[in-house]
């Protein structure tokens, strides 16, 4: 079996391949039992689970739950980060309470960001974004894992008990102790929400993407384990597709700009960017492009296409009109453009506005 | 070169040869520049040091310096004990700042005692007998490590930043998660008196018996990596010899009540243990004991006066006495007895005193 790690680069070929190497359920089979699944779950974005059908039956319910994820404060907010946010103000619009934990111990630990740099990203390129995505502040906790309770620092040190060095070398390799404590510090902000000081234990979403699966793992192994003496609910997880770079690749990456578009990039440089470098799957010329049509599967700007166009005729109709020959990949660049220049002047106008509102989110010691 | 295991049993041979072998300096060699040495630096109990001289201008120069020690809260506090606590007590009374930390943490993590139960033990069993044996309430920080500062807690996550798992491998062998996070935790409080919040950096003394060299030695090669960003001065330790357990082993264990004597153990316990358990240098009958006379180096009850009492030459002439035959067991016994019990009697009544005044010691949060 092959080994994921979540501090490293990662390639996927085939994500229903590794889902089943690894025991991560579709999705499908528990999409007909959601209300109102999110675009992301009908698209097949999300594509997997771990126990989903806890937080199913919590929401059917209309029993209190819980959203954890966390953000490790290393550079410009994205539209692969805004993945995650969309995730987040899903499950608050669905009444879950949303645990944000700002990774600065890792950040420091495995990146070395110092503490201070960690904060002013975490505030003005994570906050601020989704604040400005639809992320309101009932039920936020917006905290730093340098700055949490006492509680939650003992339990990052009392999971050490639970484990011993052959799993944790099973499940991350041969990782450094920094490595080690991130991975400790992550285990207990995943089941911080279950606390007596949150009023745990209760069901626990986390969305992630496939990387982060050592430290789901990892995390319901050791759940389980504590079961005598917190009582957790085994958290549960989704799995969403990354959004690919504009090279197509499997992700954005944040310390290459021309990977990604930052959501706060302007509208030329979104347009040049896009014109640039988003991989295209038409043909060399527009002669064979009109005669065989191009490739959507491959193509970088209609993969987009598929976290950003709400409208399923929309997008089926761009696919098949690519696929025959009808629309040319500059046209379909164009869409692309005008999608997310009209996306994001909006979302620009209200990050404006949020800044005002900040404090509303940012806990107090 | 032998590996010590701070968690495990020792045995010692030689304290001389040892030394040697792990770097420690004789204490001898520093003594003559101590104006008012210790009962133990004296008797050479104190053999050992690490950079002791750091220590020694702070107190020439009447520089502030700190005192810290780690109290591991699991079970009766005994004649062992008492060794370090008197060390305490030596540096208070030279000014120094003293640290306590109960680590609670640790005796969670490797002896499975439950925090509720190590907080009562720590200040029953440990606290309450410093008190007693003189220790004050001005300059005493006196803290938990389930309960530390933010700084504190941080402090021991950043440490792994500096280390990787070779050396841990070579100071500590193939130790557990949870030793390892002891370990950090330890890290983190012999430098803590030298972070911001108590004005450091200063020179900060650590007396420990032999079994905890790993953890010196481990924090030393930390400090010295974290110099850029907390500029930590280097931090000292001495050596000390173990009070032997009643049958002569090389230290009483907490364990088993019939290897120590207790703080709070009644006159008779004291007696019939003492009769009953204490090894003896002595001769197999009293005709040979006269002719060839005893071996005070290996008779326990000689080996408990040494830590005991003050006058240095009534210990001589016990010593020869014994040595010559005209002292017989029984009556070095008998010795040992009276002065552990005058001793005791008096420490008993301090105790109860003390629990009036507990509460100046215990830091709020």
């Amino acid at each position: 079996m092959e080994r994921i790690d979540p501090w490293g680069s990662i390639d996927i070929k085939d994500y229903g391949k590794l889902s089943k190497e690894f025991g991560i359920k579709p999705f499908k089979e528990i999409l007909f039992r959601i209300k109102k699944p999110s675009l992301y779950m009908r698209r097949n974005i999300i594509y997997g689970h771990k126990d989903f059908w806890i937080i199913l039956d919590a929401i059917n319910k209309k029993q209190k739950f819980a959203m954890l994820t966390g953000l490790m404060p290393s550079g410009k907010f994205h539209l692969g980060h805004k993945v995650i946010a969309d995730q987040i103000i899903y499950y608050q619009r669905l009444g879950a309470q949303c645990y944000i934990t700002v990774a600065d111990i890792e950040s420091y630990l495995t990146r070395n960001i110092p503490l201070d740099q960690a904060y002013k990203l975490a505030i003005n390129e994570y906050l601020l974004n989704y604040i400005a995505l639809g992320l309101k502040p009932k039920n936020v906790h917006f905290y730093f894992q340098s700055n949490g309770s006492k509680e939650y620092m003992n339990l990052s040190k009392y999971v050490s008990k639970k484990i011993n060095f052959n799993e944790v070398k099973a499940i991350y390799g041969d990782i450094s102790p920094g490595k080690l404590i991130s991975a400790l510090t992550q285990v207990a902000d995943i089941l911080y929400p279950q606390l007596k000081e949150n009023k745990g234990p209760k069901p626990v979403i986390v969305p992630v993407g496939f990387d982060q699966l050592p430290h789901i793992n990892f995390t319901r192994d050791i759940a389980l384990r504590m079961k005598k003496e917190y009582n957790f609910i085994l958290p549960s997880a989704t799995f969403n597709k990354f959004m690919p770079s504009l090279q197509g690749t499997i992700k954005m990456s944040t310390s290459a700009p021309e990977s990604y578009i930052a959501l706060t990039d302007d509208e030329k440089t979104v347009r040049n960017k896009i014109i640039k470098y988003a991989f295209s799957g038409g043909r060399a010329t527009i002669k064979e492009h009109r005669e065989k049509g191009g490739n959507p599967d491959i193509d970088v700007s209609y993969q987009y296409l598929t976290f950003l166009e709400e409208s399923d005729a929309k997008l089926k109709k761009i696919y098949y009109d690519y696929k025959d020959g009808k629309l040319l990949t500059s046209e379909l660049k164009e869409i692309l453009i005008n999608k997310l220049n009209s996306f994001l002047k909006k979302h620009q106008q209200n990050r404006e506005k949020a800044k005002k509102v900040l404090h509303k989110y940012i806990l107090k010691d």
